[in-house]
């Protein structure tokens, strides 16, 4: 007898089916008697009023695996639309010991370390997996916008010889006999790629040894990295970004409409024109509208990320607002100065719902400037090596950007902590599961 | 001027237009000169005849990046059936010194070494960036075929407190004041996701701590991985195994006409019906057909893997053969036993044109099960707390598979060495670029 899905269960009425899934509930009152069966797509009811079914399933916990064969009966008041009369139910895996936390309840936005500590079973319940599943769509939107453009999907090691940031919070790894570290990013390799293919993408771990545990950082995450040659300004890049955001949020709306049912979350208003606005445009904002004066700052701090995006909903009913033109001195060196004052970057980072959720810039193209922008930033140009020999060989105009999966998810689903967001976070306190 | 691509050119015959690229060869002959510019989709001929253009171009090296706005004419003796003639050159990025390694000249299968230590420069060629575009197109191909599965792609950490596989050759982090390691695959991760979401897919970074640099190892690889839940047997592993195999073919013969051509490279031969037999049954093959007797040795060791192929090839028509049932002593701890004989496993190996591709098998999901097989292994329950703790909350039967993407791309294109199916290989040699 094949199996039916519980979400398909509303093309079988009338028919005797065969389901399986875990026991997601259970009320035991006597004479009638109901199990909430969850499968990989939803939940169905089953009514037992037969004593010897009611026996099998009375002792057995939440969460065991049942197989049960009986009749689909259309009943417009139960979940799916449907319930499952007579059922011949066999228990295929059985709890043993109590779950620690309730998972048949809503968990959403909860204590995360009660959450943390129970991971692989909070995961299963309705909220948890909606989050992972909306994730899954995230991804694979974000690919299928890139390789829409025509670029090129390219894998790159986590492992690595120094450090391309030139910063500091870096993993070391005992590699045989010579010391490495986990990549901070895949910038690098992305701009060695752009010289081949022109425009490229990856999504690729990174690491920071982060050594506080805040609420929007962990040691291990996952960029959506971009990059892409023969732009006619770092403007491109920023309309990349914005329409890839775009196509994510649409493809969550098309396929996960239940999920965000389930996690009563809205997604962020995109309105057709996002704004975009200089850093000292920004700050001038923020001083006139809330009466903060950051000006000069060269920068935003937490705070101007959350009040910038405020201002920029009530001004433009946008939920993401891009800040460019970074200063030099607070930005990476392979950072484009901007012609018209060098003191200024054609950088960029995407706000959303008052966290940073992209960073990026036209990059130097020139081996000659890059250099000095090294020595400018009081590093030296032999530690990167690597990084110089590409632009000896022929370089475009070029920029990208990153973006973070675990971010990205948590301003989408307005989640507190990124490890909501993190389906086994790493950081100072946590290395397991 | 809208930059026009040259694989587009055709269909701008007759008009004036602009391209954007790098010299990837050049002839100069004196009155008459030809450039061949390459861009991201292919090469085009430009003819060049203006002593103003010549002189920008004669001293110009290789791979200097240049923009041309010119005449598109109709030529069939030229590639892409077109040439731009009367061009107006300007010069985006000049190429200082020479390059040490001609990548204008088909570079494929060469010496490793000589390819690897002018990484950045040899993937220009167009056969190093050929093997690549088929990678990405695997890549997504893999994702396609399990999303219409109606499985979930999830992401795993790849730092992990202890080992999984409970073997050696890790990988040590200093992780904050603790010691952590590289994952060695995601088996823990995708285990528990699979009570979750029932169907999950991943591609994960995994780590070997390979002392010895053969050509088929590496030390950082990526795994297709696959774990499915509610199975009849672990024949429908095997299965999606061969599906998705042949999915990925289509697609790339689809996709990567022209890189196949570049590369004068056949596609494995999978036939309607692939062979799977049992490792005893192979080892009699073995025997038959060489008269090499490794009956009783309980694996295929490389020279086995080579000789089964070849024999597969012959007997069935087929590139790819699948081996069943694996000693218990061989697989990991996890492996489910053959209910009829326990000193066999419900697991198997894909063998690709002589080589593994491909490990997988039915999982132990019993909790009490489990926990004997690891005693039986020789190793400490205690160890592997994490793994257990996920089959004391109901599980089904399941199982999955892993299956390595640069072995993968190695044996679609018969490539001598794993490394050249590696964008940025790492072994015992080579942390850099």
């Amino acid at each position: 007898m094949k199996r039916i899905l519980s979400k398909d269960l509303k093309n079988h009425i009338g028919e005797t089916i065969l389901i399986k899934g875990y026991i997601h509930q259970k009320r035991i009152m006597g004479s009638i008697n109901f199990i909430l069966l969850r499968d990989k797509d939803g939940i169905v009811q089953i009514v037992v009023k037969d004593k010897k079914e009611i026996s099998k399933i009375k002792d057995t916990m939440d969460e065991s695996v049942i197989e049960v064969i009986g009749d689909c009966i259309k009943e417009d008041r139960s979940v799916n639309g449907v319930e499952i009369h007579n059922p011949k139910i066999k228990i295929i895996s059985k709890v043993k010991s109590p779950l620690k936390i309730e998972i048949n309840k809503p968990i959403i936005n909860a204590n995360i370390d009660t959450i943390l500590d129970n991971r692989a079973i909070v995961l299963r319940s309705l909220q948890q997996r909606s989050i992972f599943k909306i994730q899954s769509t995230m991804a694979n939107a974000y690919r299928d916008y890139c390789l829409s453009l025509g670029a090129t999907e390219i894998f790159v090691p986590t492992i690595v010889g120094n450090a391309t940031e030139g910063g500091s919070e870096l993993f070391k790894i005992k590699y045989y006999d010579k010391a490495a570290y986990l990549a901070q990013s895949a910038q690098l390799y992305k701009q060695t790629m752009v010289a081949i293919y022109e425009k490229v993408f990856s999504i690729a771990h990174s690491y920071r040894a982060e050594k506080f545990g805040t609420s929007r950082h962990t040691s291990e995450f996952i960029q959506y990295e971009w990059e892409m040659g023969f732009i006619d300004s770092y403007k491109d890049i920023i309309n990349f970004g914005i329409n890839v955001i775009k196509y994510i949020k649409d493809k969550v709306e098309e396929n996960n409409k239940e999920d965000l049912s389930i996690l009563k979350k809205e997604l962020p208003l995109l309105p057709s024109d996002i704004p975009v606005i200089k850093l000292s445009e920004a700050l001038d904002l923020i001083f006139q509208e809330r009466g903060i004066d950051h000006r000069g700052q060269g920068d935003l701090n937490p705070e101007d990320e959350k009040m910038i995006c405020e201002i920029s909903k009530d001004k433009y009913g946008s939920d993401l607002i891009v800040i460019t033109h970074y200063p030099t001195s607070k930005r990476a060196f392979y950072t484009m100065p901007d012609p018209k004052n060098p003191e200024e970057t054609l950088s960029f980072d995407f706000i959303l719902r008052g966290e940073e959720i992209v960073s990026g810039s036209q990059r130097i193209h020139d081996y000659e400037l890059l250099k000095e922008a090294i020595i400018k930033k009081g590093l030296d140009p032999n530690d990167f090596e690597n990084f110089l020999e590409i632009f000896k060989f022929g370089m475009p105009e070029e920029g990208g950007l990153g973006m973070g999966l675990e971010r990205l998810t948590q301003q989408f689903l307005s989640l507190q902590n990124i490890r909501e967001a993190t389906l086994f976070p790493r950081d100072v306190k946590r290395l397991t599961p």
